[in-house]
C-alpha cells in the first residue's frame, strides 16, 4: 500500500498548521512506501538548506521504518551504527522524520520536517504523520 | 521578488486541474527565483521517473529564464549549446519547464511538469504558470 | 503490489537459462515497484561495465513503465525526449529493460539485462519477465 | 581467483537460512575480488535503506580485506582512520561485511549483510562467508 497524494497533502497541511502554532517556518516532505517523493512544501522564509534535509529525513524514516532520531542515537561515535549517514546518498539521523502508517498499522510512507529546533521539527512531523 | 508558497500551491492546483482535463497523471514541481524547490506534487500513478524530470525542468527553466524546449533546440548535435545537459547536475531541455512571472513581468520562479507527452507536459506547465 | 524475492529469483533463473541458450554471459537485475533493487546476478565472465547498465535498465523500465528501447526511440537527437538520460542519476534507454507484471496486469517491478547485443539483452530480459 | 556466481549464490542461500533462523529480514550482497557486485538478494519486507548498506559493507570488506567492524574501530574520532567513510563513494564500517576466502585462504570476494542489529548482521554474513 502506498500513500496517496491526497493523504500527503493532508499531512503537509496539518504540519503547516502546527508550524504556524509554533511560530516556525518549515520545509515539509512526504515520501511513499518506495521512499520516493510524493509532495513537498517550503514555507515562505524557511531555511534553504532545510529543503534537502526535510527530504532526506523523510527518506531515512522510510528506509529504516523508524523515527530518524532513533537512528541518530545509534550512529554516534562508538555506537553500533557509527557513520551510517554515508549510505543511501546521505542520511539525516536527527529528529524530524517519522514513518506514516495507515489504520491497519502498515507503513505507507514517511514525513520529514526541517527548519527549526529538532524538537520543533519532530513536533511538526508528528502532527503531519498523525493526520493521515 | 520570490514566488510565495501560496502562489506555488496555486500553480500546482491549476496544473493538476489541467492534467485531469487531459486525462494524464503528472509530476509537478515549482522552484523559486533561486531555483530551489518550493512545492511539489506527484499525482497517484504518475511515472516515478518523472519525479526527477519535473524538478529538473523547473530548475532548467529558471537557470536560463526561458522555456526548457528552447534550450533543447540549441543543445542538439551541431548546435551552439550541444550537450549543455551535462551542467548543473543534469538539465532536462525538452518541453515542460516554464518560467513564472509576476504582474510586472519579473521572473519569480518556474514550473516543471513531467508524466505524459511533451506537448501535454507543456500544456499543463503553461496552465500552472499562467495561474500565478 | 510488489514483486517478492521468490518471484525475482524465478525471473533471474529463467533469464540465466535463456542467456545460456544464446551462449551469452549476462548481468541481470530485478527491481520492485518502487524501483529499488530486489535481486541481482552477474554470470561468470560477464562484462563488468554491464553491472551498472543492467541495474539502470531495470530502474528505467519501472520509472516509465515501458521497455527501455521505447524511450531510446524518443530520446534521439531531434526527438521529443532528447537527452532524458541525464535524469534520475542516469538512465539507460536501449533495449534490455522490461516491466514485470502480475497476472492482473499490474506492474510489480522490472528486469534489466546487459552483457551482449541489445537484441540478446532484450530476449533474455523478456524470458525473465515472462516467467513471473 | 574470483568468486563464481555459483559460490555467491551459495553464500546468499546460507545467509538467508541463518537470517530465517534469527527471525530477521536481510539485504545480502556478494562482491568479487574486484569489489564489483556478483549477486544480491533483498528478503521480503527487509529495510529499504539496508540495500545500499549491504552493498557498501561487502565492498568495504574487500577494499581493505578485513571485517568492516575492524575498520569502524579505527575510524572513530581521534582514531587513525577518522572519517575514512568519506572515501570510495561512501564506506560502511560497522559489522556485517566479511571477506570470503577459498580453501587456500586467498580472498576471492566479500559478503555484506544489513537489516537487523549489527550482531545479527555479522552472524548472517559469517554464515554466508563460511559456506563458500
Amino acid at each position: 500500500m502506498n500513500i496517496t497524494l491526497d493523504q500527503a497533502d493532508l499531512a503537509i497541511s496539518a504540519a503547516k498548521d502546527k508550524a504556524l502554532d509554533l511560530d516556525t517556518k518549515m520545509n515539509i516532505a512526504v515520501v511513499d512506501a518506495g521512499a520516493n517523493l510524493v509532495a513537498f512544501a517550503r514555507m515562505d522564509g524557511a531555511w534553504l538548506g532545510s529543503l534537502d534535509i526535510a527530504i532526506k529525513k523523510a527518506k531515512t524514516a522510510r528506509y529504516f521504518d523508524m523515527n530518524t532520531g532513533m537512528i541518530g542515537d545509534l550512529s554516534q561515535p562508538g555506537g553500533p551504527l557509527y557513520n551510517i549517514e554515508h549510505s543511501n546518498g546521505g542520511l539525516i539521523t536527527f529528529p524530524g522524520g517519522i514513518p506514516i502508517k495507515d489504520e491497519s498499522g502498515t507503513i505507507i510512507g514517511a514525513i520529514g520536517v526541517s527548519g527549526s529546533s529538532v524538537d520543533n521539527d519532530h513536533s511538526v512531523a508528528s502532527a503531519g504523520a498523525k493526520s493521515v
